[in-house]
């Protein structure tokens, strides 16, 4: 264990910036990387204000942020891909590769996943980290390191995709223009989709995604959803509807804008359950997929960040030194519409170590 | 339209016996079919007690019964895959070849689906029925004219096993068993299960399906499904949860069921929506099917019946005269719990027609 | 039947364009199409050149051309979804809706299939047609006609994304950079790949290729594209390889570009059976579809051009009048390397019919 | 390492049941096994016969045998699932978990994989072995240790099933009668198909197979497959084709036999590429799948077996104390072609250790 300087939550409401013993010892298939660039995300942000999520409580103080990016300094022994000075992103959670989940390829699920800043795990918000190899994914040239925090975030979105099986040329609605929503609708349309039909009640989050070709952005405060969908579907319906808004009243509605044989991805969490009609999803034999963070997308995310179809940049919002790290949790606490992402620099020299 | 004997539906609770006038021309495309075995349907019987299903309502009277089977006796022009004399089982909706959802191969979602015994279309409880030939399906000698009613019930169990997506030796739970719920557990396994763990409250009826070689009964009023499901799965759960009940309360504990990255296949439709746990479901990145009658499913269910590896004669629990068909459906709503399907002998000459 | 001007193959080596009998009988479910635009395919120049294309042999005179588009000038009695003035473009294969094949949703391969301009059925060079409206799709107002000739070749790209079963973020090789290959390409991109390396010999045909972001031209008379391929995918192999080169060579070596659990699609057509490595397919577990024309991909086409995800105007390289018609062929039968598609233009006033 | 004894191949043609040096250090996730029952692949036989498959050399003596079945002696420090005394069978590839493939779930592809009996890797023909707990899997009381060293043939024919992506009540042609072909067609019985169509020359392995409930045999010899295909299936073709001879010839003509959309699985390997008609394959859009091995499928195979619903039993021709494995290896070259699986007992009281 080596004491460095790290944003820990203390309990619900308390933040310090403030030296925290963690373990720095590199094994043979690990990492040790040198941190640059972090996320903030609404889960991070969660953990401030409520001290749990579901079954996950602050009990003892916890470094926070997940959504990280930085610079390779040492490699342990056993360790082929990568070298001292890659650029990389990591993705913050390690199953048990050994595990039956694991073994059929839904590492996700294994429910022996340790997951960054989820009690009783720590997160990156502090200056290193050494992680497994193998969850370490080296970045393009052409992918920045703010570009490469996105990654977590992104992979949602990927696994969102993934999981919605797309085919090409696929309308779909994305209902909920938050962060995750935003996320979504960019993998839905670089996985295939010809359009994401977007619908949120705030409109500047709205103008955000509609900057992206393809995104046709529906105020569902002003318009009613079911019937612009059925006019720009001529009356059949979405292919496919994700869910991110995790807003229960949604579920009310939600397979009128489906055509016969779509599906409805859950993105979106609803705190407890919401009532779906069986007998109209039965109607159009709807099918339900749901997402837990994401399985082998990393890879992907990146392929499609570095090859210049997929551009994240217009969603980071703004940027805080890692000085200043209370301060990007407390802006991100109020929740302007117009913030997407923000991200903490926690050390800009990261590639130069 | 010619004047026949048929049973008909004049409103709820009050059934006859007596001629009506029904449509009896051949067009190019049909076939004419005598009639001979008829099965009762759960349908049929609620039409009967509550006069309506859903937004379906009985305004004016109906000939009941859509599980048949019968002879061919004329074949329109065009027709040249049936000839007369032989015998055939009736796929009983009928959509428009040229829709949308037809031409995806989802046809039984297609809403121009008209379906016997679904108001405002008579069924084929009377002597003779002109039906379209590219849903008359020849029967081969070895399954007879009682098994081939049988494979409209089993088409929905044979849905159910498609849309699960089965892989070979995967573990079924279905829940209720009741004539949808065998129909659905001995497809799982003709379908590629290698078990299909049957849960009810009635005893009998899971007596009946626990004849069948790969199901393993659970009552559930006396045993613990959870755990039982856990115990037979080292921990893991069910590949597949086939839901035939349609009781609300089965949703609240459902996912403990299943295994992570399995599938959820509703089955039986609860009459009101019922609450999901949408966070529970995500948790293990489960999928929800859902299942409208069948499509493409008469020529699998004749093959496996044909091969001896389906066998439904034990699900026929009794069988009734034409003229006794009203003491046929008051037998069916007294829902006996060793009663799974009964039949109607509309004329047991129909083969030597 | 009426006598119109068309460009009629009068057997192999020949053509003319003259005043021919066509019918123009509009049913209840047809519509009558003014045509606008017709693409030069690569099976028109082959009949040409060839008399025939395997089975499919010129016996009597035949009119060339099956991608078009044009405007509605009348409709049947039974037809909704259009109305006189539409813009519209033709899916030139009209299957039998009730077959086996169409009742899957495989109407492509039913085998009652006719299709524009193959023996003895005419196409469409010619100022009408008469059609099914079902296979008539109107052109959103962004569209041109000119792009919507191009859907009927773009629907094959579209068909080989789709069978390929593309994942978001994969990286597809396409084989072959002529009009059929550029299209795969786009296709496969639009489809969710994040990058098409796309392998020819001749460089005008990667120059062009190459401006569609997304893909990564490669030279194979001057790079060894296996090598390529690995440096590309830090020796892992493409998801998926798209054989667009119809050449027995190809085959030799494909599996060396493709990733464990990969895919091949075999779009290309070689002329005699090519030799297979059945062995070395099993080592990395490859699948292998193929492509016949398309099936349900008209709609999903024009979406994507449609949304502005897909521009297919450069792959337009020259247009003729339709008094020139003879002497578009001849251009076509010149296979100028940096020629990818002609286009007839037959009545640049359809639209104001 | 302990001297220990065992069948050993010291080089192409000889065999000696003698003393040898194995590792038997128990690490903390392995398990030490009581060898019980293994049985005589084609495999081991090929490389007695022919000192090397493939790329896989016999350069120094190798222990032969990795079909096998034994009793759990030690376990260790780490192991939870399995304790002393545990009857089990063991799955013989060995992947890293860490590898790209095993994190997609394609375990079987990963490159790094070590595999029993194969060079240079020793087989367990030799009354102990050390082998990961994860790779290990207990046998339910109603399968034999007979039954469990048949685990491993079958998962191939279940591989073969999956990949075959069987629809419940599909019809399948198998192509050869061998000890694989006849596990495939088992396999695809279980795994959902109506029927397996079952074409060999030898009519004693056509009996064996025609024992199986849903077996259809055909001697290819003195009936032509593809007129009976026809016949069974009116004409429309077989929905999926398992090619398990191996024989260069059956690639000529196997497509006459699929439906349109069908699909063929590739089993056997020929020894050298084979010519596969692209066209005519294009022609009803087939689907090629290869098989390696087997991947998740040892549970799933002793599911079935355990259920009832999968009998192996007939299909062991022989059985032959440890002291006669040459013998044994001797009648395996015979080839007689009424025995399907020979196994050798190396320790009856395996059970009791």
């Amino acid at each position: 264990m080596e004491s460095v300087r790290a944003l820990v939550l203390e309990r619900q409401h308390e933040l310090s910036l403030r030296n925290i013993d963690l373990p720095m010892k590199v094994g043979p298939d690990d990492v040790k990387i040198r941190i640059h660039t972090v996320g903030v995300c609404g889960s991070d942000v969660h953990y401030y204000t409520h001290g749990r999520i579901g079954p996950f409580v602050v009990n003892e103080p916890m470094v926070l942020g997940h959504e990280a990016s930085g610079t390779v300094v040492q490699i342990g022994e056993k360790v082929t891909t990568l070298k001292v000075g890659d650029r990389v992103c990591m993705e913050p959670g390690i199953p048990n590769p050994k595990s039956k989940a694991s073994r059929l390829g839904l590492y996700n699920v294994d429910p022996a996943v340790t997951f960054w800043a989820t009690p009783p795990v720590h997160g990156v918000l502090t200056p290193y980290v050494v992680h497994p190899a193998d969850f370490t994914f080296r970045l393009p040239d052409n992918v920045s390191f703010a570009e490469g925090a996105m990654v977590e975030p992104f992979a949602v979105g990927m696994q969102a995709a993934y999981k919605a099986r797309i085919a090409p040329g696929d309308t779909a609605v994305v209902i909920g223009a938050g962060p995750i929503g935003t996320m979504v609708a960019i993998a839905a349309l670089a996985g295939g989709c010809a359009r994401a039909i977007v619908a949120d009640l705030a409109q500047p989050k709205l103008d955000i995604a509609g900057r992206y070709q393809g995104v046709i952005p529906i105020n569902a405060g002003t318009k009613n959803l079911a019937a612009e969908v059925a006019a720009l579907t001529d009356g059949w319906g979405a292919d496919v509807v994700f869910e991110c808004s995790g807003s229960p009243r949604v579920w009310a509605t939600i397979f009128d804008l489906l055509r016969p044989g779509g599906a409805i991805v859950a993105v979106g969490l609803p705190v407890a359950p919401v009532p779906v009609d069986i007998a109209t999803c039965t109607t159009k034999e709807a099918r339900i997929e749901s997402v837990f963070r994401y399985a082998n997308q990393y890879d992907r995310a990146i392929a499609l960040m570095a090859s210049g179809r997929v551009d994240l940049k217009p969603l980071i919002s703004d940027t805080f030194n890692f000085e200043d790290s209370i301060a990007a949790f407390d802006r991100a606490v109020e929740a302007r519409p117009d913030d997407v992402k923000l991200q903490i620099l926690v050390d800009e020299n990261s590639h130069t170590a």
